[in-house]
């Protein structure tokens, strides 16, 4: 197996697009993504493009090609990759697999997702197919009411509070307004997270990430040939992917993700580092709840003190450990198949020292954490710039 | 590289399957092959699950989560594919492409449509999906009105007719007699074919393949471990996936798809043979006029001479190219992202000598082909039985 590294990293304005299709948003995180990596596009020998419900969302399927259409890349492989919210994670970690093992050389992962072309309504029953469908949704249940389950469960075992889970929504709507591709460009004081409409008994609508349009994209290449491309390429450390059941009812805690730490455990190993190595992370706060609960299951905290160490601003923009310096799902927005790309864009830009008004002095080793569902699937990546 | 070789196989009755969700589909599917593979699930590393469009027919995403849970598969990286009807094929690509580079030993590929819980209608709209939604499906063209167009050029260049057409879903018909899984089991006549409705001038209803419920599944293996599970692996000579324009009106031909023309090239060049060493072929019969044009793409015939040898009876079962065994997608089904993976599955049969009433003698290397969209996505696989 290769070293593989990213050499080139595209990003989208996440937000309510109104100007842009799904077309307009993949072209431009792809062709920001090659321009950056400084490749032509007759180099790329194949896609993989994270897309979770395009088919609902707007009655297209067969994304990748489209994907590949767009940036003008016929004749190459292109497969699209869906895990639900963990899309752009899973397709990440395949293309890392396609260079790593030796088939392809350059290859391009891309994600987005076109969400507020259909109802509030619809977008919500559409993301409950991330779930089990006929023993969730048909039951009435959607995702914040899954997590609110978690929510409840874990402030029951451990005293999470209410005011914790709302310093996520703080700390990341504070990085987000530093962030000219965050969704939001609005501070948050716990006081207004409280006082925001219950949404799921303990989540309110601040607690709840949005409804999103955006893409992101990465070129991978084999990090003996990056610099070709690139004067920073940044190494893939380690990718790791896990499951838990599907269904929430069949787990067996209903405090933590599972697969989230069994992909991080195998990460670390893969990286060689343990969790205090890592200097800034993107962790899956599609909730609150999911932020703290992702910083337990990461090894970050032990059980039950995530909250109050972020209410504390442990975790904040310049602290040892960073977390969600792009805002996170919760302030940059998370249009669902980008997600998981757009965290390795981030990580990227840290790594490099290209953050702006949000970089993290001395951003060493980075981490990506994305999950699917309500925890079904978990993807970990481990970063570090190339010496 | 490692040669790689399919242990085991699985396929569910093909058809309206009022009795079956799409979980009881890949349940059916997936042990069976499981069992064919005398392997036990924790063998099992990862699982690659080809599915279309399962967030239109049956508001489920998350899909190959979904099918390891069923398998009760717990803990190991599941993916869902998505590449329109190339959905199936793409996938055991891409399990071929994980256990060649070592990511992994044993992986499970998939593939499941469930497509009769919605009406004809919005299937047809969620299948337009496979197109460019924008500059297709919006403008009035549905998947028959676009083969329509290439078969009408066909018609006009090469002087194809529409008994030729009608001959493919005679054959396959035929065919799918013979086998059990099959959607349909019903002799068809030429003159039964061109008295059927028109669809879409040229194509009639009986050009058409059908709407349909199933799921296949084959368990793939380093080819120096296959022996441990299966006394009969079959090796996978080649894997190779290429892509044209997603909208047809950009392509450089109507007459041909190009993405298998160079697909197959690709193929038989990894496999080191010619179109003369295929024994049999199961190909994209979506609709009529695609068999013809897969057996020029593949380089059975020369372009324009495919349709009179079809009719003459030269692909016929027994003969020395028997081509869609199964019945392909018109008379076997054509659920589209089973489609792919069953095709793997009669090859395996058929290589093995367990094809029963359908048997082609003395078979010996097989190909599948397997086309998303209008032509957008090409995937083409070559096996043989192992010495």
């Amino acid at each position: 197996m290769r070293d593989v590294a990213i050499i080139g990293v595209g990003l989208s304005k996440f937000g309510e697009r109104w100007d842009s299709g799904i077309k307009e948003l993949m072209a431009e995180a792809g062709l920001m993504a090659l321009e950056d990596a400084n490749i032509s596009s007759n180099e790329i020998e194949m896609i993989f493009g994270g897309t979770m419900a395009s088919g609902r969302f707007m009655g297209q399927e067969h994304v990748a090609a489209l994907m590949s259409d767009q940036l003008g890349l016929n004749n190459i492989p292109a497969v699209r990759i869906e895990n639900a919210c963990a899309s752009g994670g899973s397709a990440l970690r395949l293309g890392y697999i396609a260079v790593s093992s030796g088939i392809h050389d350059i290859v391009v992962v891309g994600g987005v997702e076109k969400m507020t072309d259909v109802t509030a309504s619809e977008a919500t029953t559409a993301l409950g197919g991330a779930g089990d469908q006929e023993w969730e949704l048909f039951q009435g249940i959607t995702f914040p009411g899954l997590y609110a389950m978690m929510a409840k469960r874990h402030m029951y075992e451990y005293g999470t509070t209410e005011e914790m889970l709302a310093s996520v929504a703080v700390k990341n709507h504070a990085n987000a307004v530093k962030n000219k591709y965050a969704q939001f460009h609005k501070n948050l004081t716990i006081e207004e997270v409280m006082k925001s409409k219950v949404v799921s008994d303990p989540l309110k609508l601040l607690d709840c990430s949005p409804i999103s349009d955006g893409a992101a994209a990465v070129v991978l290449a084999p990090l003996e040939r990056a610099r070709k491309y690139n004067d920073t390429p940044i190494k893939i450390l380690a990718s790791s992917q896990a499951r838990d059941t599907l269904r929430l009812a069949e787990r067996d805690t209903l405090t933590g993700i599972k697969a989230t730490s069994i992909a991080a455990e195998k990460a670390y190993r893969q990286a060689k580092i343990t969790p205090k190595d890592v200097s800034i992370a993107e962790v899956h706060d599609c909730f609150t709840i999911a932020e703290i609960m992702a910083m337990e299951d990461l090894g970050f905290y032990k059980k039950g003190k995530a909250g109050k160490a972020i209410m504390d601003g442990e975790t904040a923009l310049g602290s040892k450990l960073s977390v969600n310096t792009s805002g996170g799902l919760k302030g940059c927005g998370h249009p669902v198949g980008a997600t998981g790309v757009k965290q390795a864009v981030e990580v990227v830009w840290q790594l490099r020292g290209e953050a702006g008004d949000r970089q993290v002095n001395g951003a060493n080793i980075g981490l990506t954490h994305n999950v699917g569902g309500s925890g079904a699937t978990s993807v970990v990546h481990v970063y570090k710039r190339a010496d």
